[in-house]
């Protein structure tokens, strides 16, 4: 950490700063500029607050120097994280991963047509909602764990992966036997007791950022899964919260270079919800993979104008499999595959 | 709902959008103008997904008119509600509330101690925290149930009523002999499940506003309460997440006095969490009493610079004192008392 | 416009608000629901401050229906506008545009070594600054029009076209015998005289969003350009302000395929000012290409570590390169060509 | 400035991170830790891009450390700035200034009426709009000086000080006669040529902070006036752009005390631009008066309905009688006068 003193700070200001530092652990290194002095602290500085240095007298400003976060920072597997899936399917790798299906799972035959549909135009993952977070307590929740056996009927049926929301702990077990991959939600991103949870199973996990989480805070909740001992952590870009309403969300498609740069994990663009609208989704589904994106989301329904959630950021099937044919052509400019 | 059709929308556009308001249940009363028409759309219109209509060919603009929420509404309780507990100390009334206390309850010396100083401030809650949602997985957790004992004892001791953050539905049953108000903490405002079990408490909840959630938002996620029945829910503005970085959170005053247009329900201010600066909590709790609040709740510890959590923004005891003098002074300038 | 009564609004409060907008001009038609009545405006309501309804006695909400632009609306010119210079190079045609230079002209030698290499690269117009805005007073103000005079040399020896920024209406005249198109800056987008005298111009004007603007206010600004009878206007994202501080604005990537949709005019992408990173520049430049833009503008510089500014955004020339060789193969991807 | 090396940064990238500071005039002190080194650089770094140095490799972070502010910190003049009027009348010290009168100069009846009533309720400043910023090319755009002279006879007929909006270099030198104090508006904030003029001229001005500024760029910005001479300059903080769309703005309260706390030029608050609604008006004005505010401006009008523009946020003379009785108390409160 580095402490910055303003202009005129006097010793006895400096000696307190430094007294609170030692006191914190950590060693520090004084250098006496004409006008200022600095105080360089190195040590065990994760856990300090360094708000409270902020407010010591004589103090100007506090910066922490090291990453908050360790094992999903870059350095810990400079070589980059590839997930790999039971079937061999990869993610993270040099194939751009893609994955579709309906906001909610909803019958039998929806599901079923939908992942016949999404599979021959070059998906690997089915996805779909069985327990659905409604900002309205009035609207359809979702079919719970008799909508996810439609859909591992459904994906099994195509050889697709399945990947579906988990809200609260109590839900993980009940999920295991049908899921491939669990999603957690933006706005559980730091539902740090969810995640802890998530981080003793042996599946994937597919992070969402929430619409108002800084890349270090998507990277920090990663921590919470990685530190359970469950590597295989993949991240999504959905849209965040900002001042232009045009589109539901601003999707933040340089959090994707970004994150590629910060850390190892795998990173995927989510266009359906990071712009609320489905005649957005192609160009925003493009501009992730030829941002570097290592897969998307896409949300898929035989009928979208039918479709009992997010009906209006859902894809027609046709326009769908005409997205997946331009994916391929950028993926091979930005040199991947799919 | 109102559907304003592009300006050579045609009949056939027109008539497409009209069948699908009809479908939806709703009756439609079409305006032809010169150079647009407009389609007025009256009756159940709360759970359609106005996005669906943006989408359809011809449309230029649709605005959903009526309010997505019905119980928080203001129309739903014009005279406004007053939370009244269990000793007949109100929020909403006449009074301005004082809750104060330390972030994280520490040791049986501490909260006593504290609870004291509140107490002969002027305090009529103190607040204090036994289960925390931490952004690092490294950092303190909470005490848990044996916080809340030690709480309830110092409470009791001092006359005041506990309030403390519940983050999963499995310790609200536990909290229950403890609290006498549950609070919501801003991680959790769309914590939907956990919102719908609060409604079945016959315990008041404090719902604090989401980093990134607009008002509208943090009405409907009252809402949730409400429809379960209970009908004792304060809300609470603790800051919002802006490009501006000098304060942890821009403290959204403005709020306060639109949410008291809105809504029936009290509305307090949350200055520690608002500005996450010790320096700035004075004048943003003066700020918030005089732009009509009902109430504030501030971090206050015997000696922040030891506290275990959010030492930076956790006023002296000495401080505390001083800033109830100035809020009693202006209660009495918007016709309040404290 | 449409303003939607409350559910209990008074016949008394319902007149007011028709002779209000009677008075306006507006022909009103009234839906009367079983528990609303909502009022559709019809006429000139373009300039009509839609702010003072909401205000009014039973109002719930108000909204306006028309867009408030006109000449800039994609249905003035559905076919979409192509600018045309006097070398025949177009913008917003089938062709993908490259403005590639320095972000200060700065001596002979150095621009006309850029010039020289973006030429070579791919690109059709050289861009440079001669006025410069900068945060700080103490900060480089540009070379002026001898620095003008520099890059007309340079553009004409390799024959690109020249583009810089007018900083106010004063430069205007002496810059038109060296520019081919003129840049309004993001800080002066609603700078609305210099929009004005713009208007009277006789050549191309690229006019960047600002930092904190909407779209709608984009499309606003460009009307004022628009309404002088100067139709040759090319827009450009250049990034907005977020709570995100990893990059230096936040690259709204979806505004290009959003504005395609709302506007005629052309649209480019910066992603130099868009993300304020070098290395974030090329992932950004080709999304920005995927996601539909005519054309890029980037910062390049022989030498950028010796830049007199921006140096930290800009680009090698060797990079630079590469980069129009990725961008060559989107174009491709999404039926452009480069 | 503080460069953070990688944790297995190699002695040649620290090498070349150290040439690189030595060659920007920087003395360099290293601090190397066991797993981490650390660079700190003193010296002339105000004008540095430290941007440039962020993309060195094996560089982690880099801080600036000193302010890049100089005459407008509050270590500049510690006691703060008092402006004082030629009247005697003075904005920064113990009194609360009170700023009211037409977002438009109407007719000289209009502006008679208005000086009378809000002279009578207690202000010292009449402010008035001339030349008018519009969003829309098609909208009322002010009389100009004709306005002013109305403005002035109005003003001296009350003893009241006028102050009023400048757009543009040219209109400083014929507004000279007639105003007491220069107002830049939020839009031309960054407006540097302007800045720099009216550095050089000896009457006060008034910086409103940009709707996307942050508050170091608002005093860097009033550095720009500051470094020509011109010390009295009055701040102003009138609503950030946010996601929230119920205000017009979010009127950013804490900045007032952070601005006490980072300057010594005093601060106003302008809740009519700061909420944009008539209502939201009152609390918003006591909000920032208790946040320890100089003063305030509001928008009053004899007919707020029949104003020009900006209606729905100006006050009825009535209501604003009744604010600064308000105001009145809670400057007692916080140990001012008004």
């Amino acid at each position: 950490m580095i402490v910055a003193m303003q202009e005129h700070a006097t010793e006895e200001q400096i000696d307190n700063v430094i007294d609170k530092m030692v006191n914190s652990g950590v060693n520090v290194h004084r250098t006496t500029g004409t006008t200022q002095t600095i105080l360089a602290g190195v040590g065990p500085t994760a856990n300090l607050d360094i708000e409270e240095f902020k407010l010591l007298p004589g103090v100007l400003y506090v910066h922490r120097i090291s990453s908050p976060y360790k094992l999903a920072g870059r350095g810990f597997r400079p070589e980059g994280t590839i997930v790999t899936f039971r079937n061999g399917v990869q993610v993270g790798g040099e194939q751009v991963a893609i994955m579709a299906g309906p906001c909610s799972i909803e019958t039998p035959e929806q599901i079923h047509e939908v992942a016949r549909q999404v599979k021959q135009a070059g998906a690997s993952f089915l996805r779909g909602g069985a327990f659905k977070p409604r900002s309205s307590p009035y609207a359809f929740q979702g079919l719970g764990i008799d909508g996810l056996k439609l859909m591992r009927e459904a994906a099994d049926e195509q050889g697709l992966l399945a990947i579906s929301e988990v809200m609260e702990i109590s839900q993980i077990e009940p999920m295991l036997p049908y899921v491939d991959c669990f999603q957690v939600g933006a706005r559980n991103m730091q539902n740090f007791n969810l995640l802890r949870e998530l981080g003793k199973v042996r599946k994937p996990v597919m992070l969402k950022r929430g619409i108002a989480a800084t890349i270090e805070e998507l990277l920090l909740a990663s921590e919470y899964i990685l530190a359970g001992g469950n590597y295989d952590v993949i991240l999504c870009e959905r849209g965040i919260r900002t001042y232009e309403t045009y589109t539901r969300n601003t999707m933040d498609v340089s959090a994707i270079p970004v994150i590629k740069k910060l850390s190892h994990l795998p990173i995927i663009g989510d266009p359906s919800h990071g712009t609320g609208r489905r005649d957005m989704v192609p160009p925003m589904a493009r501009a992730s993979v030829a941002a570097g994106a290592d897969g998307i989301i896409v949300e898929v329904h035989p009928n979208p104008d039918k479709a009992v959630s997010d009906g209006a950021q859902t894809m027609f099937p046709e326009a769908f499999t005409e997205l997946v044919g331009q994916l391929r052509l950028i993926a091979a400019a930005v040199g991947r595959s799919l």
